[in-house]
């Protein structure tokens, strides 16, 4: 095997990949070309919206929006306005359209996760018509973490199986969704992921869909996903009954919100 | 079991995280709170440095950060200047400090790929100074994908078993390390991992090494990290040789530099 050659494309297309603007304005200082992903230079972009808000989960929106742009996506990173917001780790994303300039016909509308910042979003009228509007048009609606109390708020689950992260997926039922406890939740043209790092099974899946089983599999090799997690902890079932216990106790307050926040969404439901 | 207070402690930690302000510049532009993750506020905090830079993988930062920032850690994200760096996503990184600003006596230095930035990285001298001269102090020296190939350049895996992206691990030897195909590679204070998504799989093993076991088992269930790909295609091996051939065409040029610098790197270090 000629390793030099083989390394190189695929580095090709995992690691010069494309920049992120879309018919808004570029977020990046320094502005990279926008090559590629092989085997896609044949086919329209896909035209994808992602909610960016303050507090978000970064990696709820990285891991998605890394497997995205190796489909040759037209990404919009959409914010209620042009400030940048502050996430989770301290990283500012900067929109690169607001709620108003965001395209109307999306292959996908994504929200990622991030708790208190999710509340916020379930309860902005901007926010929830933003959704609302374009869902209803999107040919993809998805989520993953918190993101899924995000789309149930706006009334987009109504009638749906969803997920959502292991901690909030109770409150999916109030907003008239049907909670299934799994990793990637795929009913009709709704797509949602479970918790924070689920956004890498969820890209592949989304993947499959918008561009087929090849594309799909080679997003993967590029990203070098096959995953060996050191340990088995990661959901309330392996962590077992003691550290879930252990984990009950205090921030009573913010769940709290967040049931309130979807009890007032379903109201407005007519749930 | 008492299901709002079961979530909201989790989400606690998950969701509310820390900002990653250390002693230098916060990067945020609305700096959150830094609530410590539960179990962890009777530790002193790790002092963490990881290289930012033009054309960086944004994923290979962003999962080890994610796991880093739930165990108490006071992150430094450190840049040649304090001038923002755009990632494969476009997603700006401003730096937190410069080289020279950076802490010295580090409990963690990492570097993440990115591979014609990580070529940059390998041919700049004032960047392998500044890891060669932390590298000597730090407690653990870790990459992930091509930030490997900087370590290598930078003479830190002289002697070491290590591992890289997939497509690139081959220059390892080069550099005088010893190249193992795993996942995660630890030989006394390295720590190396696979290609951008081995950064979650990189991240946890770290948790294990610097705060315990349970204190990495609490993450990994707070992230939901229990991985389910949708298909097994994540390494040439699983993706098959008709793939990898397919993969193999074009974009030798940029194999040919990260080849070159690697063979630079390893004159310099007297190989």
């Amino acid at each position: 095997m000629n390793r030099r050659s083989f390394a190189a494309n695929a580095l090709g297309g995992a690691l010069l990949v494309a920049a992120t603007a879309g018919a808004c304005a570029q977020s990046s200082p320094q502005p990279l070309p926008r090559p590629r992903m092989m085997q896609q230079s044949d086919v329209a972009p896909l035209k994808v919206a992602m909610l960016v808000y303050s507090r978000m989960v970064t990696l709820d929106l990285v891991a998605p929006q890394s497997v995205l742009q190796m489909l040759n996506s037209e990404i919009h990173l959409v914010g209620e306005t042009r400030e940048p917001v502050a996430t989770d780790l301290g990283l500012p994303v900067t929109p690169t359209c607001t709620i108003n300039e965001c395209p109307r016909d999306l292959d996908v509308l994504f929200v990622p996760g991030g708790l208190m910042g999710s509340v916020a979003c379930m309860k902005n009228p901007a926010i929830l018509d933003f959704l609302a509007d374009r869902g209803a048009h999107a040919r993809y609606v998805t989520s993953v973490c918190t993101g899924g109390l995000v789309l149930g708020a706006a009334g987009l689950l109504r009638g749906y199986e969803a997920t959502a992260h292991w901690a909030v997926t109770h409150l999916l039922p109030l907003m008239g969704a049907t909670k299934v406890d799994a990793r990637v939740v795929h009913d009709r043209n709704r797509l949602t992921g479970a918790g924070v790092t689920a956004g890498l099974d969820f890209g592949l899946t989304l993947a499959v869909l918008l561009r087929g089983q090849e594309a799909a599999e080679r997003t993967q090799l590029i990203l070098e996903y096959e995953p060996a997690p050191p340990f088995r902890k990661g959901t309330p079932v392996l962590a077992g009954p003691e550290r879930v216990a252990e984990m009950r106790t205090g921030r009573v307050w913010m769940e709290g919100q967040a049931w309130d926040a979807s009890l007032a969404a379903a109201k407005r439901l007519g749930l």
